[in-house]
């Protein structure tokens, strides 16, 4: 199977993870509403965003040299693009987080799941700005772009990493949080989105490593 | 930085986690025992043994082409040889969770870090026969070999990952469990272990994705 096939099956995954996350939050859960009264519609917000983002449109950007057709230009301009939105519907997913806790009055910061995130959103924040100077605006010289290129990667499949690794705590704490059981159907749809989610990482990786 | 640079770090930050771990297991939790009649005691030679095997020993072992002097025989041999033991030390670590449980009576295989944790276990395996058929016996010829390289370096760096989201939940499980509350010490000593675990798996993918 060519790297191509694989970012087939990477599309697939994160579509697979959409779907199960949006059955989860609208079926099992209370529905997402960013300006509710309803203090859990209001979170429901956060690992929606947080995976549309940080995860499914960064994977996507990441791909894009691949899978988009046209010229090196166009290609470019989508994966800056897609990175930027990812970065804006993180901002708005990190807020309906902390206006869930100011709502019930949750302690902020604490977990292993908001130190992950937190220090990922922060570094996302970093590489987009140092790749935005250093490959678009026209500064940089050719050597330059050279010698940066293999860390721009490198660091872009570490932050896909570590997006996937909040996702998969984030995940687990909620479990945990609303008392999933053992074995119930609502505590295998978790596993399943998670599942998707780590796949989806994992199939992005390996077509970008490839390359 | 060069890549041998940051293999420095990920060193570093592995001896860190495993010094947080056994602060954390020893001091904090209830100590190490294989053979206890104490449930937890069991208990705690999973996280150790699952971090030491498949993340600190599986990343040096995959940093060793890079790290250890001499041949390349010798290090492919290292390389291979630290994969095995990961792998036994792996085992006995699974083995120690289901008899935790099974003296507990607490339910096998249900949240989602097990899921991802188990699904790791045996994608190491066979990544690791595949790696035996393919580059240690005289079998495969030469092409066979360049073909397979890419994808066992992008499968083995995709199990690092995913080895990595197994820790990060499996300490999250184990926050929960224990309940641990928002702020106190032991909390904070869990969230430095997971971002040490983590920050070693991004060093090795940053060394391995460089080269």
């Amino acid at each position: 199977m060519s790297a191509f096939g694989i970012s087939g099956l990477a599309h697939l995954f994160g579509v697979l993870a959409i779907i199960l996350l949006l059955v989860w939050l609208l079926h099992y859960r209370e529905g997402i509403e960013f300006d509710s009264d309803i203090g859990f519609r209001v979170f429901n917000v956060h690992p929606l965003l947080m995976f549309l983002g940080f995860i499914f449109l960064a994977g996507e950007g990441m791909m894009a040299f691949l899978t988009i057709p046209g010229k090196r230009e166009v290609r470019k301009f989508v994966h800056m693009t897609l990175h930027i939105v990812a970065i804006i519907l993180g901002i708005v997913g990190l807020y309906a987080v902390f206006k869930f806790h100011d709502m019930a009055h949750i302690a902020d910061l604490y977990s292993l799941h908001s130190w992950i995130g937190i220090v990922t959103f922060g570094l996302f924040g970093l590489q987009w700005l140092f790749g935005f100077v250093t490959f678009m605006l026209p500064g940089a010289q050719g050597p330059t772009r050279a010698t940066m290129l293999p860390w721009h990667k490198a660091g872009g499949r570490a932050l896909l990493f570590m997006a996937v690794c909040a996702a998969e705590t984030g995940l687990m704490e909620k479990s945990r949080f609303i008392g999933l059981k053992p074995y119930q159907t609502e505590i295998n749809l978790v596993n399943f989105t998670g599942l998707a989610i780590l796949l989806f990482g994992v199939s992005v990786n390996i077509v970008v490593g490839l390359r």
